[in-house]
């Protein structure tokens, strides 16, 4: 005879196939002799045998779940039905894997008009008849299929006829002659009484529950989690437990460890006499749990030495709720414990220290995601928020200030000592100054490759872009959220890992890295096999990356180096030229600056490889916005005293940016196509980094310059590139009498890099996928645009799984990384591969990385703890 | 022992490998008894053995190049240094693959002082200095390496002595007294008299020939066309023959049909007493080649007959150059004569009716590309151009009329029977009319891709783009080229086909199918494989296609049904409206419109498939122009006298322009990703397909209708919108009653989509690959920004083999496509594949969509011809 039916002790944890995930669970704990309420579950193989036989329960089902019930009395000391002291069950579905809220559960199973009354006399009047009233609402809505809203209505009668407006204020007896109305209700509706014999009800009940497999939600949901429909679910009844029989009964939750700090020590809070429900409704305050050393000692020290016993049983930290029912303790749950990253790091690196766990368990307890929230200022959790907006999370980490609307005004304030946040409809590299000067950055304009975006998290600044909601205007100094107008000067705070806009000043919290932070860092290290860079343009981030760790520097974006206050004159002189000499003669302005830049990133990295990207964008990125331009010619042309020379000028200036502006920049002149049409930039890049390097070796420093040429999509443009950097290095090399090593590479940032890499890999040392840019082009997505529009409806509705610009695309772009990795490899076998996109910094994409055989990925200096980790992870999940 | 040399009459064509081509088919030309001036061809291994041996000739060689002039001296019956009529040669390089004006030619080598006395009585005196200091110069040049310049300046103090200006006007004995001159030079330049000895001379000439093939010129030309280095160059050694020796010799050029119709009739030209270059100086007047028949009646009889056995030898139509030396016929060079279109398809077409050649040769002869010349509008190549500026060659044929700036304008005067050209700086929607009525546009702004470009083609209206040169200025109703200023009502034309801005007008020649192209075009369609479908957007094109043999319609694009002047007000309430009342009002306004454009359509098409691919541009296509509106905007700000209420209406349009408008719209909110966002667009317009569908079917039309989703990127679009499809489908069926056969498929036109064939084709019955955007995205290059910015120069500067929107390209994007129809075909073995994009069109981008095995190729309406013979030479070249 097929077992049906397992009671908790006869199961285990690895049965949850047939017994369900809460199931397995509730035997786990049962088995290892936890408190436990008693109870059994029907298997998932019952479900598929009741949906086999036209939802009905075979009579040998039935049988095992009497002798079950019978079992479960006897265990208890309670019976059904009994009035005095009836036994009560709970009765909830637990299907394999976790499906949150889509089937059914009902409570206080076995309540009927005579048990209702010996649970009265037990706990109190009041408490019974809520808990009636509210298994008659469960029941009649999942078994019998009377909508709650009925039932709803006679609530809110009854509070107008007592005039009160919350249902705590409601009596016993209101809730007493509820009763009686739902009963009435149900009878009219079912046109049968509301069953009262609780063996009816609990076969009632499972059916029920069973049937709720294949409820529309439920099937809805396993589709787009692709869960099997022929699985099933569990069913458990579990005997009810009650924290409010008196002051020798109580309910809580702990924490075997501090959630907040990591700290080994119990952490939580109880209630005597009272029930969950009383700590999540708010009504009283519950106690710290340490309280109840003095109230229950025996019950505490019983606590203290279940929780050490679960800590060694699950080797992690637990969240327990527990119930004590008239002196006897229970536990109803426990559970691996949420906490925060600063917890998770000093949890995991103790719990080795313990013994508990190994170093690679430890290395896969920590979420690298949570990293982020130790690196960067982040908001007091126990702040409380006035949200007025949200953008696109730009740039993570949090920020307050005083409201300023340009660049100058934000340099100005920030140097008599305000915080201020900058406030634009978008950035240009004008804004730099500002930029660098403001705490945070919101924009209205403008997506997460927006030039606000890019820079600030560069600076490792808060931003937060695109944040439509948010009306400038420049003229009055005014912006408006909705109904909120800011002023010039409010304090306004932003959460860029959030995107959220707060209004007012909020509580912050600096970022702090503590011993077990760097002692899980240096075990990530040990077992990673990938090598981890950082992206950075300046000596600053260059040494904030080796401080996080970084093995070298794999994006120097020298673009920015052209943005700079000081600079931006220069370069568009370069650009508006109208002779070879006069851009030459710009170039030679630019080319100390660069050197200087590079000297001082060459020191900060000695010993280690410094990627440095030849100029990118295209140039009008350089040049005064067309649309503002615009503008001002015509209102110049409009204005009657308005000096012609000024116009004239600016006619020009139009001209010359409408000229250089495209359709579609992305898709446009820039990357390598600059270098082959105006190779004299490159030339002057080329030169600067090597006479850099030639200075900074006299100066001591050891230096591995890597040249990347990016956007390359046929050989031809990577051979010419390279005979050109060449060229100049043959020339530096005469002037400065030193031989600098140094390595050229690529970015393959379009299909067509990765598809003809075996072509490309004859010309190129290494490879630096520029994810960024390949998912744009591989999926056809301009960040920029979709994001706001139609990308997260996308995520939204699962047309996507993922934003593929946030989690690489494993089938698309993915396919064209190991596609240009495997070819470029067998053309070339030294070739050094890696990623320098943001999916560099991201988990899974890491994970990516690592199965595709990269040798490493590169990501903002803040992200490098993160690669770190994940990039272990990835060795210890593929193994 | 090794022969190194041969005599013409020793050698056959298919020795080309060690003669060289020319020397080969001189060999040729000799063996089937053509009267070709005799000589011998030095070979190619010897000029390799050359190298060898440290750039010298070897014993071997040197006897058997003596031996071979001995025996060309016999055989003409004339000697080398004879002083009364002395042998004079050429001496030619010939190698392996043409390499033309690269290596150097030696002409009338023989010449010397006594010699030239000898060739002065012959001929005449004048005729002979000169040809003595030409061969001083060139061997000069050649062989002793004295730059032309030194020569070129003593004749131009002759000429200023004579106070002449034309070579012309030196007399006979000018031309002695230079050559003392220049001999003189030569001793003077080289330390050694000029080489007297014609044996010398000829010993030299070879070895400096040989000595070209290394040249840096050579070598780069061989670099670039992928030429081995290792070939080597033939040297051929001719003797010379002169028309210029009385009234018994002349010289002439004819083709042995007519190269402009292709008419079965002697073509051609000669001068008696004359050379060669008497005809290229235009000093004389050639007379026509049957004036031949009165002035030698003998040599023109055998003319006759050495044309018509040329024919049958190579059973091609012949450009022959010969000349006739005191009574006696030789041939020069006889080569596959150049034709216009229409003579390349009558001559082929000849050539099989007269049994030399079979259908499927004739279908090579013919170069597809040819075929536009037929089907458009074309210049009279006899007229005089006066070209004043170049664009972008948009949409081919050739148009001329008066100059209006604006769409209204053309259409008015265009009623009132005028012909116009429309000038812009680019067109929008509200535009149409006005290209509709004009002859052709011109545009200063926008590429190939752009609303001009793109409607002109479809309309198959001449169009040049992006012409940047024009300046245009409205207000003046004045365009500017260069320093020509044209107003309104100037006469001017356009060639759509190169590009090219003519002013004034010019002779067009309108397009005329003939029986043999035809019948051409019926042999092809025998033989081709691949389906040839056009694009077409309305009846007139449909019928246009079929008309030209399309067997379907491969992309018909609903976008520029929205663009006409009476619904683009429509279309913007739908995309403005602020309610989802407002916009189904507007969709249910432009539905019947939709449904009439259908019902054209399919009955034009009936029987044949008709692909219809749903909206595919992003919204703001259909808006006024950002920089319009904020030019406005700014001008009512500044007016004192404006109406506040047309501000507030201009702002609020503003404000939905600008948060529709994009960054990069080519990779925007677009495509499907409209369907997704705008289900009801779409809903509505399968509806109008289905309903204009069953309104044809009642008609008697037997439609097909294949639905296209386009810029799909992941499956779950694609299944997201054919869900949405179906259930129109559904409820459409339920309303006319009527089950429309249709089936539903995808444009694959980003990466992604081919990379993810196999799942796509899960949810496909067919692909449509859109080239145009795949190479867009695969190249991350947007046309409309690269032609004018640095396509060209990559072109020019062989960066890229072509422009890869002109000729797909097989590397990368051709990669994608052969992996897309595998995969597709492997996860649907039924699955239909074709191209829509414009290489559709293109004669080598057909050969590769063949060897894919794709199924279909689909082209503008005017392409189709060129598409149906494209197909058929695939299948030839391919087998």
């Amino acid at each position: 005879m097929k077992q049906w039916v397992y009671l908790f002790e006869e199961g285990q944890a690895d049965m949850k196939d047939i017994l369900g995930g809460k199931g397995a669970n509730l035997a786990e704990m049962t088995s290892i002799d936890l408190p436990v309420p008693p109870g059994f579950t029907i298997t998932t193989e019952a479900c598929m045998q009741f949906f086999a036989q036209g939802e009905q329960l075979s009579k040998e089902m039935e049988t095992q779940i009497e002798q079950a019930l019978e079992k479960l009395e006897q265990k208890i000391g309670k019976r059904f039905a009994d009035p005095t002291d009836p036994l009560l069950v709970s009765v909830r579905s637990g299907s394999v894997f976790s499906m949150p809220g889509m089937m059914d559960t009902i409570l206080n199973l076995g309540l009927n008009d005579e048990t209702v009354k010996g649970l009265a006399t037990l706990s109190d009047p009041r408490f019974a008849y809520d808990s009636y009233r509210r298994f008659i609402q469960m029941f009649s809505d999942v078994v019998l299929g009377v909508d709650h809203f009925y039932f709803e209505r006679l609530i809110t009668e009854r509070k107008q006829a007592q005039k009160v407006s919350q249902d705590t204020e409601l009596t016993a007896n209101d809730w007493q002659q509820l009763c009686e109305q739902f009963l009435a209700l149900v009878q009219k509706h079912t046109r049968k009484p509301f069953p009262q014999e609780p063996k009816e009800q609990l076969r009632l009940a499972i059916i029920a529950v069973f049937g709720s497999w294949n409820n529309d939600r439920a099937k809805i949901y396993r589709k787009i989690h692709q869960i099997p429909d022929h699985l099933g679910t569990a069913v458990n009844v579990q005997s009810m437990v009650f924290g409010n029989r008196g002051n020798d009964s109580g309910t809580g939750v702990a924490f075997t460890r501090n959630p907040s700090t990591g700290e080994n020590r119990l952490y939580g809070e109880f209630l005597l006499n009272a029930q969950g429900e009383d700590v999540v409704a708010g009504v009283r305050t519950p106690q710290p749990i340490d309280q109840l050393q003095l109230k229950m000692p025996e019950i505490y020290q019983q606590f203290v030495r279940l929780s050490q016993q679960l800590e060694a049983h699950y080797r992690e930290m637990q969240d327990i709720e527990f119930t004590v029912e008239r002196g006897k303790l229970y536990l109803l749950q426990t559970r691996a414990g949420k906490r925060t990253a600063q917890a998770a790091v000093k949890v995991a690196v103790d719990l080795v220290l313990e013994g508990l766990i190994s170093q690679e368990e430890a290395l896969l307890r920590v979420d690298p995601d949570q990293l982020q929230q130790i690196l960067h200022r982040r908001l007091d959790p126990n702040g409380e928020l006035d949200v007025i907006g949200k953008g696109l999370p730009a740039s993570p980490g949090a920020a307050s200030g005083r409201i300023v609307f340009d660049a100058d005004q934000a340099e100005e304030w920030a140097n008599r000592g305000e915080r201020v946040i900058l406030v634009r409809p978008e950035t240009t590299p004008e804004d730099i100054h500002g930029m660098l000067a403001a705490e945070g950055i919101i924009t209205s304009r403008g997506g997460m490759t927006s030039h606000a975006a890019v820079v600030a998290r560069g600076m490792g600044k808060a931003c937060i872009c695109g944040c439509e909601q948010a009306k400038i205007d420049l003229r009055r100094k005014e912006v408006e959220f909705g109904q909120r107008v800011l002023k010039e000067g409010d304090t306004i705070s932003i959460d860029g890992g959030s995107g959220r806009v707060i209004a007012g000043d909020v509580p912050l919290i600096d970022p702090e890295l503590t011993n077990e932070f760097q002692t899980l860092l240096k075990w990530a290290d040990q077992v990673r096999r990938l090598e981890v860079r950082a992206n950075a343009d300046n000596p600053e981030d260059a040494a904030k990356a080796r401080e996080y760790g970084a093995g070298g520097i794999g994006l120097c974006r020298t673009e920015h180096m052209f943005m700079s206050t000081e600079r931006v004159p220069i370069v568009q002189k370069m650009i508006l030229s109208e002779t070879q000499e006069e851009r030459n003669q710009a170039l030679q302005q630019l080319l100390p600056m660069q050197v200087e830049d590079f000297v001082g990133i060459f020191h900060a990295m000695t010993g280690l490889p410094v990627t440095i990207r030849l100029l990118d964008p295209p140039l009008h990125e350089f040049l005064p916005n067309l649309e503002d331009l615009l503008v001002e010619v015509t209102q110049l042309r409009a204005s009657a005293d308005a000096d012609p020379r000024q116009l004239i000028g600016k006619e020009a200036l139009l001209r010359k940016v409408r000229a250089l502006s495209e359709s579609n920049p992305m898709l446009g002149h820039r990357g390598c196509r600059l270098g082959l049409v105006s190779p004299e930039i490159y030339a002057m890049q080329t030169e600067a980094i090597l006479l850099a390097a030639a200075e900074a070796i006299r100066g001591g420093a050891d230096v591995k310059p890597e040249i990347m040429i990016p956007l390359v999509g046929h050989v031809n443009e990577l051979k010419e590139m390279r005979r050109l950097v060449e060229e100049v290095a043959k020339e530096t090399e005469a002037q400065t009498g030193l031989e600098i090593p140094f390595t050229i590479g690529t970015m393959i940032e379009v299909p067509r890099a990765a598809l003809t890499a075996s072509e490309i890999a004859e010309e190129a040392d290494f490879f630096s996928f520029g994810t960024n840019d390949l998912t744009q082009t591989t999926f056809g997505f301009s960040r920029d645009d979709a994001e706001g529009k139609f990308l997260h409806l996308y995520v939204e509705n699962k047309i996507l799984p993922n934003n593929p610009f946030v989690t690489l695309d494993p089938q698309g772009v993915g396919r064209l990384i190991r596609f240009g990795v495997e070819e470029g490899r067998k053309s070339k076998a030294t070739l050094k591969t890696g990623i320098c996109g943001e999916h560099g910094g991201e988990k899974h994409s890491i994970q990516f990385c690592h199965q595709s055989g990269l040798d490493y990925v590169s990501c903002s200096p803040y992200r490098v703890p993160l690669a770190r980790l994940a990039s272990a992870q990835a060795v210890l999940l593929d193994s």
